[in-house]
């Protein structure tokens, strides 16, 4: 009957932003983790730093600027940006802002905000990533603080292009002590090349010192958005809602805000704070994203959108519902976005097939 | 070819605000007049003072919480809240806010605003309801003088669910000494049981002594929500676009309204409000909202919307079209709103009977 199911808490959150404006805020990096061939099929090989600037460039403008073609996979799924921006074209964000956090290609865009924190991109995890992620946290809390006074809308949603993310993601958990999680991280593969993505995790592990602190941790095996996303959710400090639109890479930052509140001995409010995604990653047998959600101290309202392409006939976007891409570039929450505003699974799925033509 | 009708005034008003967005308050009360066994067809039997709790729950979640099902009228009319639940899904209001104007049964919902006036449930009306009516009403222009800095959006749609209402609106009314209003006012039902109603007005007026001032009048007779809101109109006093989203209850308030400028020799100016009802009201054989607007001073723009079940085959949907139920929970306002704003009879219809898959 809904669009937008309970994964875990209450539908009343989700409910009360019905009709509300967002901030799409899209959190861009690079980490050379993603340049270990076969790792990840989020973009183009030899091409896949790209996938950030490609997403936020089509995202904001609908066109791919940065390379003649937009982003495929190489069975060629295309970038769940494509339903970002369907929702945009349909029922837009209030605005659109892109938070540079270690680019190697800078979108070429005019117009959009384009907050740059002077933060290169990070190394790969398996060689150690050299990430001062003291100072991109802090980046993180300081624009949070101050993002509060910036939004010009009712709620923000906060969401990533990082390609081989989930690996980090993986790698950043299990760092941090969390127990039994490596096969509760998604991939963007349905059939996950494990053996690849187990190799460049333990070889981050083994870069672990015994001494190392919380942050030395995070510097290692993490990646910018990781560290800096946790930072703006402490920054913000639960003053307005807040929606982290992503799968298993979002809930990696909420396992960082809760081991630094549990290593400062600290709180936080997390009752205008919520996780939306889709259905590929919430109805993954290969993952399970519930269980890293509730590793948590703190409760959490999340949610994922009951979208999918069975409506449509395209073999590209077939390939979603077989278990191929699954999420990325905020594609639940735009989607939980747009059902919130009145959009129909046929409008979505008609403008997403618009692109194709 | 226009789906808003004129009852009086012209369309000018309704027109301008066409693409505006509109707060949603829900005005929530029960009087022990609905225990009066037959009186009326607006809930469960038996579980009648859970209409309104019921009636928010699922305007603003899609659920029923405080029961299994959602409210059923004996013959199996569903709740107005449908219809209102549907626009709101499709075209979402701006913010939904309740007015707990005594209420049984809190309801279970978090995140949305209810406004809580500290005012008990009413008696039955055949007994004294035991109303502090000047309290009420002062609450009402206290929240109205004060709610327009709050209001986020550019009107306002004030609906009700009070279960047996239009029994206290009719008694309100004649109590009040306006003449040959008896069968002006509608009822849930489409085969009226004028005995048990008439037996319970006329209990009420019997009541009344003639030295009793307006107020004490009201206290005996009437119910929360009709005082409270004819204070809240003229706390508001026409400085933001306001509709009463109702059909003969709204009528009475407007009634309650005149009587105190009469008794107050004061004026109101009513260019910003309006009374917007559904057309099973405003064509009803058995009363006659026209004739009760009309016995106000001041001058009122009201409207009907064009809206009926005649595209639907469910038979409890086409009750309604065969003169049960009505009105109530603003549907009529709120198929307005929608209407308002670009959405289509077979939109609407398709969102309600989605409702019963």
């Amino acid at each position: 009957m809904s669009n937008i199911q309970v994964i875990t808490g209450k539908k009343d959150f989700i409910e009360s932003l019905r009709g509300k404006k967002a901030t799409f805020l899209l959190a861009l990096s690079n980490t050379d983790t993603a340049n270990i061939e076969g790792i990840t099929q989020a973009g183009i090989p030899g091409l896949l730093h790209l996938t950030p600037t490609l997403d936020s460039e089509f995202v904001c403008t609908g066109e791919v600027r940065s390379l003649e073609n937009i982003a495929k996979t190489p069975k060629g799924v295309p970038t769940p940006a494509l339903m970002t921006r369907a929702v945009h074209l349909q029922n837009p964000f209030g605005d659109i802002e892109l938070l540079n956090l270690g680019l190697k290609a800078v979108p070429k865009l005019d117009y959009f905000k384009i907050h740059n924190f002077d933060i290169s991109p990070s190394g790969s995890i398996d060689n150690i990533a050299g990430i001062d992620a003291q100072e991109v946290f802090q980046k993180g809390t300081e624009f949070g603080q101050s993002y509060l006074k910036d939004c010009k809308n009712d709620y923000i949603i906060l969401a990533e292009s990082v390609p081989s993310g989930t690996t980090t993601a993986t790698a950043t958990a299990m760092a941090l002590g969390y127990e039994n999680v490596e096969d509760k991280f998604s991939s963007s593969f349905k059939n996950v090349p494990n053996s690849i993505k187990q190799d460049t995790i333990k070889k981050a592990l083994s870069n672990i010192d015994k001494n190392d602190d919380l942050f030395e941790i995070l510097g290692k095996v993490s990646d910018n958005m990781l560290i800096f996303n946790a930072g703006f959710i402490l920054g913000l400090n639960n003053q307005i809602p807040l929606i982290l639109a992503g799968g298993t890479q979002m809930a990696s930052v909420l396992l960082i805000v809760n081991k630094i509140l549990q290593t400062m001995d600290g709180k936080l409010d997390t009752s205008n704070l919520a996780l939306c995604t889709t259905s590929w990653v919430a109805n993954d047998k290969n993952s399970d994203i519930k269980s890293l959600i509730e590793l948590n101290e703190f409760k959490l309202n999340s949610y994922y959108v009951d979208f999918d392409f069975s409506l449509s006939n395209h073999p590209a976007l077939k390939l979603y519902d077989e278990g191929e891409a699954k999420e990325g570039v905020g594609a639940g929450g735009a989607l939980i976005y747009g059902f919130l505003n009145g959009l129909s699974k046929e409008q979505i799925t008609e403008q997403v097939e618009e692109f194709f033509k």
